[in-house]
């Protein structure tokens, strides 16, 4: 149903979105086989499920930690999402195996916690600041309301639920509650989606509660350290690392850990749209700018350093020290949807391509075995995938992603369908209840330009296809609506097309693609004088693997042409475009200098070819490059 | 005297090279007589030497804080160096009047700390970590030392004597001490400093027991906040920010807060001479190799962000973020004098050289009167120097180094007396004890290349002379000596000159100099495709005030010849040697965009001027950068 409210705009849910893309479906069957069958394995081997079983004593290995329940609770999120879209009786079984975990680990009086039920239960709630309590709580609520949507079965959601409930009794500023509220946000959105899923109020007030007494003076953080001398915590995480500097409505820049923040952002725009409070979405409009003006990588990435995994100062966008977590590209995407469907503007659908084919998509190995949890645009050749991490948040936040990509394709109101995304599919509309029908979007991307619709409506019907023309291709070359050309309606980045359609209704359009150098602010300093390589979708970048040499001693002639070609990667694996060309390089000092005359470099010529970004690292170890510094016209 | 053991050379202590140099003479005047006035009366106006006195109660304005004695004993220790160089009445008065404060503010067991005695008495040596408590012990002592020498009074060394017995008692392994150490490195070379005045060995041995126990295990930083759940401590700073990770012997990387590990490295080194310790030395070597191959800028500045004012990653020298605080290239220029000492090799020097002209010199405005506690090698146009800093560490510790200026530049053996740096001065020397001469070095130094020699002797005398050829020069033009040509004798980077020296004897040397474009290590990806200019022993930099634009949309064309011209750049102020040129511009896209296609961006040329770093920000406010993109041959 479309909401009456100041968002226009309602996602398409995965589950009405068939994806069928030659690109994607590789990528979703890698997710399904292999990645979510190794995140299991992985929760299996380091005790995460036996947590749960609440069984744990001092002496034994594998000590719980404060956030496993997250881990586990992602985990089976991905699954269900992975169930849905193809239906499978080993995850199943996985999946209601890991649920019933969670039921049996609750206490009788809502809580639900492993490590501090087993391993420091007087804690309970002592450390709101970093002991993310709350924080996999809202993972849990998540996975319920998933596992509910998958399996219509109500006892984890029930659990949830008395979880939930119990939380709102110990949390708000009644008699006897603790003001207090997370030091790692996550529960503020997934209690907006307990609402959703239950219906119950009190969760959508909760939600608003952490949102509202975040940052309010007295800081809680400061109370509960209230008796610890502060001179021992000088160099602590200052109020703006969790974004509880300001109440969040006076928040202008994005600052602070830079997943926090992002989740922080999803949920007041998810308040915004529930509640109607405009003053969320006008500081998440104002937060968005700040951050899309000197915040983001190219890949869209998002942490502009490793202390504290935190954005920094505009412009300062580091490429090897980039943190730029899996996680926080996905919750980039998770954000640019949630103000997509407010206004429809291209920005946000950019911004979700963008994060979404390079940041985030980097975070998974081409066989969808080992995950990056940082995702720099340079390496020095000693940064690779991992099977699984200690804080291994980024490999299910991924999976959960991909699980759900589909929601990501096409919003609708009563009278336009909004296509964001040009990736095979074929989606169920509905215009808000108005009449169902389908579109089929097929074509020849993520590395061609063309894209076909096929309509199909009971009946014909008035209404607007909107298509998205990316900010990479500029324009639209050409537009077929039944095999006859049209002029092309652009407005705000949309091709708009108007009339009232029937049964058996085509349309194709053509998008100019070609590689591009790209180029940075000039405020973007670290990358003055050097440019990037982007076609479509696609950030590309430069491999050890593929040149006589370092790449770290590479440069690209200011008008060396780049040709383009299908290659595989992996022996028998799926074949991505490669740019190739001459490039120049010229070898590092033989001392060892940081600094030398620039007369005593010499440079010759050398073959040159990048790779998209997201797959690199699954090839010979070695040093990567995102930004080529460009020297005099070839 | 030289000492007999494997430091090879002795520097000649400040107060027997008079220096008389047309660039560093203003410099000095302009300390005498503006900066260190304008530290006192800062420090008068924010109630630091009213601390000293002991009457701060609470409710009362101006609270005393933990570091205030550290800035009152360096400005103190300033002082008494500007004041023993030329003799001043009214500053010996306010030196004598600090001296008594000090004095007057010890307790009858010896402590001296005006902020524990009157604000935190029941905190004394509570949180060695973060207090700096032993750090502003050392400041006093090093203030003491120099007061003693200045006026020859014992009343104040006494103290500091007192207080460091006092330190003595408490710290260390034996029974009912704490075996503790200090989370600010610096009382460590000052107890060297004390022992080499007074002859206490004691003094030596604490030294030593500090920088023996750092890093031992179990750690002192965590059995002094036990008690203190740990969940509260888990963005604490690491060992590693204090240098305390593991025993100084085995740390083989510049890490942590830089100022802290410079002091230290200072300590070993001073303890390696005089008491023998190899160890010590070699892990000097193994650390300044790790810090001069990827952790230093171009300027001498160390400490590549604001965040813990710390070392980070080899190669991760960002220049907006870089934080180069002044004290960390003061320091810097400390370390290097002592490893200078040990093996007379020319790579200190250089580096003396570079963070003394570059990152050192830049913390004072050519007035004088303000100051920059970091010194970027970007600025968009936001960093400008301060009256003060709340922390004021930086001002003092600059004047400090500026009243010493002489004693960097000569060191002698008994058989030979080296120059490093090319300062006007006259250098009274003793070779060891063996005879009394003056070398008196003046030229066109610092814009210049050519410098001349006056010997005087009693009577004929056989030594070597040598004679530092700077990495920047890279080989000799021309030597005469006594008018008559000779071929240079280049060994080590120094020009060696072995003969009997007889009265009256004159040697001219010809440096080759002109600007040079600078190009970094192909790691140093920041600075890919950028050149910073260098002539002499200064490194160069753009400036807003110089531009019809913004310095940060300026390039320069590969071939661009560069012309050399004297200007000054305070109205009757002295003049500095400017480059001029054509330099290229590409306006920022006027919609923001932080990415755009390269063919979007228009070029065209524009007047180019570069000053050198360390007078920027003396004119109009402005954008700033030392890296330069580097376009296309012109």
């Amino acid at each position: 149903m479309i909401m009456a409210n100041m968002f226009r705009f309602s996602s398409i849910p995965f589950r009405q979105v068939q994806i069928d893309d030659p690109f994607w479906n590789e990528r979703l069957r890698v997710n399904h086989e292999h990645s979510l069958p190794k995140q299991y394995d992985m929760c299996e081997r380091t005790g995460r499920f036996d947590a749960l079983k609440l069984q744990w004593k001092p002496g034994l290995p594998k000590r719980p930690h404060f956030f496993w329940d997250s881990d586990t609770a992602k985990w089976l999120e991905a699954a269900c999402y992975a169930c849905a879209v193809r239906p499978d009786p080993e995850l199943r079984a996985r999946i209601d195996r890991v649920a019933a975990l969670f039921v049996g680990a609750q206490l009788t009086d809502g809580y639900l916690n492993a490590y501090f039920t087993v391993c420091d239960p007087e804690r309970r709630w002592k450390n709101l600041k970093f002991n993310h309590e709350l924080y996999c709580a809202g993972h849990i609520f998540e996975a319920a309301v998933a596992h509910h949507q998958l399996t219509g079965s109500e006892e984890f959601l029930q659990a949830a639920c008395r979880f939930a409930d119990y939380i709102d009794s110990v949390f708000g500023l009644g008699d006897g509650k603790l003001p207090g509220y997370c030091g790692h946000q996550e529960i503020e959105l997934a209690l907006v989606r307990l609402y959703r899923e239950t219906g119950e109020r009190r969760y959508l007030d909760l939600s608003a509660y952490f949102i509202n007494q975040r940052g309010q003076r007295p800081l809680w953080f400061d109370i509960e350290t209230q008796g610890i001398p502060r001179d021992f915590l000088p160099l602590d995480a200052p109020p703006s690392y969790l974004q509880a500097h300001v109440p969040v409505r006076e928040q202008k820049e994005v600052v602070g850990h830079a997943v926090r923040a992002v989740y922080m952002y999803c949920a007041m725009a998810d308040l915004a749209r529930e509640t109607g409070d405009d003053s969320l979405l006008q500081a998440c409009e104002t937060l968005w700018h700040d951050m899309e003006s000197g915040k983001v990588y190219i890949t869209g990435g998002i942490g502009s350093t490793w202390q504290g995994e935190a954005f920094t100062t505009p412009y300062d966008l580091p490429n090897e020290r980039a943190y730029c977590e899996t996680c926080a590209s996905v919750a980039l995407v998770f954000w640019a949807q949630r103000m997509l469907q407010h206004s429809g503007e291209r920005k946000y659908a950019d911004m979700i391509e963008r994060a979404l084919y390079n940041g985030a998509l980097s975070g998974m190995s081409l066989d969808g075995r080992k995950f990056f949890y940082q995702n720099p645009l340079l390496s020095f050749g000693h940064h690779h995938r991992s099977d699984w991490f200690d804080c291994s948040c980024c490999p299910s936040n991924l999976s959960r992603l991909l699980g759900t990509l589909g929601e990501y394709l096409f919003s609708e109101t009563a009278r336009e369908l909004r296509v964001h995304l040009h990736i095979g599919a074929t989606a169920r509309f509905t215009l808000g209840g108005r009449a169902e029908g389908t579109l089929r979007q097929q074509g020849d991307a993520p590395w061609g330009g063309n894209v076909r619709y096929d309509i199909s409506v009971p009946s014909p019907l008035e209404f607007v296809i909107a298509v998205r023309v990316p900010d990479w291709a500029g324009a639209v070359k050409a537009v077929r609506v039944n095999g006859t050309p049209q002029p092309p309606e652009v407005r705000d980045g949309y091709l708009h097309l108007s009339r009232v359609w029937g049964e058996g209704d085509t349309v194709e359009v053509e998008f100019p693609m070609e590689a591009q150098r790209v180029i940075s602010h000039p405020k973007l300093a670290g990358n003055a004088g050097q440019v990037a390589l982007q076609r479509g979708p696609f950030v590309y970048c430069i491999e050890d693997h593929d040149f006589a040499g370092s790449v770290l001693e590479v440069s690209l002639p200011g008008g060396a042409r780049l040709s383009e070609s299908r290659e595989a990667l992996q022996p028998g694996g799926e074949s991505f475009l490669v740019l190739e060309g001459r490039g120049v390089t010229a070898a590092p000092p033989e001392d060892g200098a940081l600094y030398r005359p620039a007369s005593a470099s010499s440079q010759k010529e050398i073959a040159f070819k990048a790779i998209p970004y997201f797959a690199w690292d699954n090839r010979s170890p070695g040093a990567m490059r995102v930004w080529i510094p460009e020297t005099g016209v070839a």
